[in-house]
């Protein structure tokens, strides 16, 4: 059965000698999460999920969801005594503002932790996680009656949340939607309609659920114009606060899935269940977007969960497993055959993933701490810059760490062989969970789209020139330094691919729009592999320079070598996405659909 | 639910236009098959595969197999009768000698129908799959006692047959195994051990099942010098030949696996079996290598095999699903929105399968044409050639369809959005099922280095100089043909990485072997996009001659914007492969195993 063991050394050393929190005092929660602070949240965090959620993971794939002939759905045995420990340990509202029972503390610590947790039970993390998804959406939009009727609960994690966008007929088009709302007298609604992979939209962890669901009031525009945000409890609240009757609202089915069987996806029927309007009418599209920022990256953090577990049992497994000789002359001589890991091309396999999974771990953290700044400092121009970051680096966190994720998790299956592909192992399980992160959330294609369709031109491109602007000024601060020479003459090399690509777009998508779809993807890897590289030569520079001051160390050593080997092997790649970008549409689209 | 068609339209282009197969009917069994008795023996082949095997694909995937309390493993629901439908069409027996009952077609039809099979449902396919490998290790190494007992009922496809090489702790590593064989009085031996992953162990679509066995006979030497190869049947034979007691090999258990749920995969007793030897004592893994190039171009087809259906069923949604608007303008202003094939992103995956698919499958039988020449000419040197070529690039087949097959399953999921995840869409079992060919028949990494370290050097290089040598003369042929320069000159590019990377193995993996074990796996895939690039050629040029000869139509000018797309999307790959390989074992293998 796979083991996990949460990486809070790592996330230390990026936090406080490649980040430098302490920088950041002067944000709002920041104060409080001082390096003792957060060592120790971290490695209660960890505790729990190595002890708590570990153990369930492989179960919970094995006996997935129930849904129950009254419509009741069960998780799989130990997922809800796991959710009590859970809320009891106010994990669910770390972050979240005190005044409705939060914490407080940086919404970073919360984005870490969810990385360990989707490590240890992907299935399981994806319940509080949507909480935190309906907590966001109710302060940013909601009025202050439904605040102080959700939000503490929520917080608490005594109420759960769930996003209700996606009808069987659209998806990625929320345009279509068609579940409707009609106005009540009392100013609530009544919606009816179906919406499917519903994730936790029903469950046993939870006393009651909150619903947010896009609906098309009666009479409202058509197309996107015409869709609002309504909140909508599976029990109705009395006056007082306390739960009262059952609401409009039910599952019809779950869905039987390739994977991440202890999440509950839910078919949810709204048959005139009764909520209310969350925001404007008619600006539900507006509200979620706000939101979505967070929650792709909240995604694109499974990818890197996935594949940092999958490999921590890869490693395992190449040191336990004897198997053939070192070509360079034999290493165990007194054993029957040395163990796998002395094979260049399993080291290939295992330096690939953790040059992937130390740069992916950094690059969530810069992201995050964007977002901090974004919602927490006082200069509206850090906000703005801070803001411009996450916007457009969480299409590439998304898109890149989930596909990257998920090819790491099928390499850390080869690395057992046959083994590889049978359950008990558990490797299997870590391909099919972290395949889903590559398509629900936004599918990666469309994460594409959303990179260079709207970000790249957002603001007179704005924000990507503040990211090729901070790139090159570190390049330029680092131009002389010799034993900085291996890390950025590639990322400079690197950054020139991506901004000629960026042009390429510029002079040639204007005219043929095809031109900026048919290239959005390997722009959108392209810029990942630029983003990874620009965070290991960060991490090199901060390893050098804990070596000058707390003297050389194994880890730090690895960091230099693995940084070496991600520039080496994987960043090189960037001229081949250029090369695919400047290829055009031509090719791709000339073809008409009856010669498929 | 997945829908099939067999793709014989391509498949007769190859064999008429590009491979020309007329130009054999110098070799035993090719003037039989002229191209109408081709073509209607595939068409037949394509009605069994699409009426029959379709249908209980993802049923079968539903089911799996069952082991009883007795040991008896039940198939899923309609396999008995789909097999017995199978063997009654003499489709086992198509391309084997006259003399034991078979047809004496060209292997290359076999090939072709397996592509077939395993598109319609791989776990059925396992099990004549197996029995080809049986006829032929009994054919090249059996005595004549042996083949006069087998062979008829396993032509016939009454009997199956498996291959019983890994032991729980040894798959790669052969020289480590177990298994005891000790002589009789009579000359049978008594096998004992336990052999794991055995496909087709136990089943109930035949009457006997023939065991191949690698054992070690007592006080043979250590390691891979003391295997010997054995038959054991499941039931023993009388004198007569009929069918007698019970020998002494039963399924002990059979494996949960990721996928493939319908082919059985077993853990088998042999506890004291009664077996025979086949070859010479301690000459077993002799036998089996010689078996190893056809059963791994058979596994390399199953990954072109599982791309070409999945991706079958990705353009019947593309032009089904209504989602967006084309970004080049509104295709379809009478429907809610465009169906999703306008859009470029969807095209890019689309194309991308499409141009691996009708490559590989021309590398499919360009390798299988190979290996009929290698057995059935008359002519030493040509059967020398035919060989070489099939020794070099079968670990290419194996290693490189089988990554990208799968890397297309899963590409052809994600065009179904989070539908690709729901397990009654079939998409998914894609996925699962293409997992597969890429571990077992040694997994990708060991192709990858038989063809670096051993395929490469081989006979002074005999084999590679003459694959250099064929590309060269070609590219020169068509350097002076503008209408082939879109194709030539890429190909002239890559083939000069493959060159260069081949040369830099020669000149640093002597001194550091760890050189060639780093550079190995990006090599075959560079060796890999040649082959599919020269392949390309081959056809854009049958393409071009036809067209003048026939006619322009619509399919023959898909091929030449297919070809393009490959050369401008996916051979430019070869730049990197080489990158990489010239990037060596440093950064690789600094880190001590400890560091993990």
């Amino acid at each position: 059965m796979p083991i996990y063991k949460a990486p809070v050394e790592d996330t230390l050393f990026l936090l406080n000698d490649v980040f430098h929190l302490d920088r950041y005092n002067n944000l709002p929660g920041f104060a409080d999460a001082s390096p003792d602070i957060v060592a120790a949240i971290l490695n209660e965090a960890a505790k729990f999920c190595e002890d708590v959620l570990t153990p369930i993971n492989h179960s919970g794939d094995q006996e997935g969801c129930t849904r129950h002939p009254d419509g009741r759905v069960t998780t799989p045995k130990g997922f809800k005594e796991a959710y009590k420990q859970f809320i009891d340990g106010g994990w669910v509202g770390m972050s979240a503002p005190a005044e409705f029972g939060g914490q407080g503390l940086p919404s970073l610590l919360s984005i870490i932790v969810n990385e360990y947790l989707a490590s240890a039970n992907l299935a399981f993390s994806m319940y509080p996680g949507l909480v935190q998804g309906a907590v966001a959406a109710l302060l940013q939009h909601g009025s202050d009656e439904l605040k102080a009727a959700y939000l503490p609960h929520l917080i608490s994690g005594q109420w759960a949340g769930t996003m209700n966008l996606t009808e069987p007929h659209c998806g990625t088009d929320l345009g279509m939607l068609r579940t409707k709302a009609v106005k009540q007298g009392d100013g609530s609604y009544k919606i009816t309609g179906t919406k499917i992979f519903i994730s936790g939209g029903e469950q046993d962890l939870t006393e009651n659920i909150i619903h947010l669901v896009l609906a098309r009031i009666e009479g409202a525009p058509e197309g996107t114009k015409g869709i609002s945000l309504f909140v909508v409890p599976k029990v109705m609240l009395r006056a007082d606060g306390s739960l009262g009757d059952r609401n409009g609202v039910s599952c019809g089915s779950i869905e039987e899935k390739m994977g991440i069987h202890g999440s509950a996806t839910c078919v949810m029927n709204y048959d005139g269940a009764i909520g209310w309007l969350v925001g404007a009418e008619n600006r539900g599209l507006n509200a979620m977007f706000t939101m979505m920022n967070e929650a792709r990256l909240g995604v694109g953090l499974q990818g890197l969960a996935l594949s940092e577990v999958a490999y921590q049992n890869a490693v395992i497994y190449t040191k336990e497993r004897l198997q053939g000789r070192a070509i360079s002359g034999v290493k165990f001589p007194d054993k029957p055959a040395d163990p796998i890991i002395v094979h260049p091309d399993v080291r290939r396999v295992l330096m690939t993933m953790r040059a992937f999974n130390e740069a992916a771990r950094a690059l969530v953290i810069w992201t995050a701490l964007n977002g901090d700044i974004a919602h927490r400092s006082p200069e509206d121009k850090q906000r703005q810059a801070a803001d411009d970051h996450m916007g457009l680096l969480t299409p590439v966190v998304k898109g890149v760490l989930t596909d990257l994720g998920f090819a790491n998790a099928v390499m850390a299956q080869q690395v057992f062989g046959g083994h590889g592909y049978i359950v008990e192992h558990g490797m299997e399980q870590f391909v099919r969970d972290a395949r889903i992160p590559m398509i629900y959330e936004g599918a990666n294609g469309i994460q594409a789209l959303d990179l260079v369709g709207r970000k790249l031109a957002k603001d007179g491109g704005r924000a990507i020139m503040a990211f090729f602007n901070e790139v090159q000024t570190y390049l330029k601060e680092h131009a002389g330094n010799e034993a900085m020479e291996p890390y950025v003459k590639p990322l400079g090399q690197s950054l020139a691919h991506l901004q000629q690509g960026t042009m390429w777009f510029m002079n040639n998508a204007m005219a043929k729009p095809d031109n900026a779809g048919a290239g959005s993807y390997d722009y959108m890897h392209l810029f990942g592999l630029v983003a990874l590289g620009y965070m290991w030569c960060r991490i090199a520079e901060a390893a050098m320079e804990k070596s000058k001051a707390d003297g050389a160390a194994p880890m730090l050593n690895a960091k230099l070598v693995t940084g070496r080997f991600f520039m080496e092997r994987m960043l090189p790649e960037t001229a081949i996405r250029l090369a695919c970008i400047e290829a055009g549409a031509a090719s791709m689209m000339e073809l008409p659909a009856e010669a498929f």
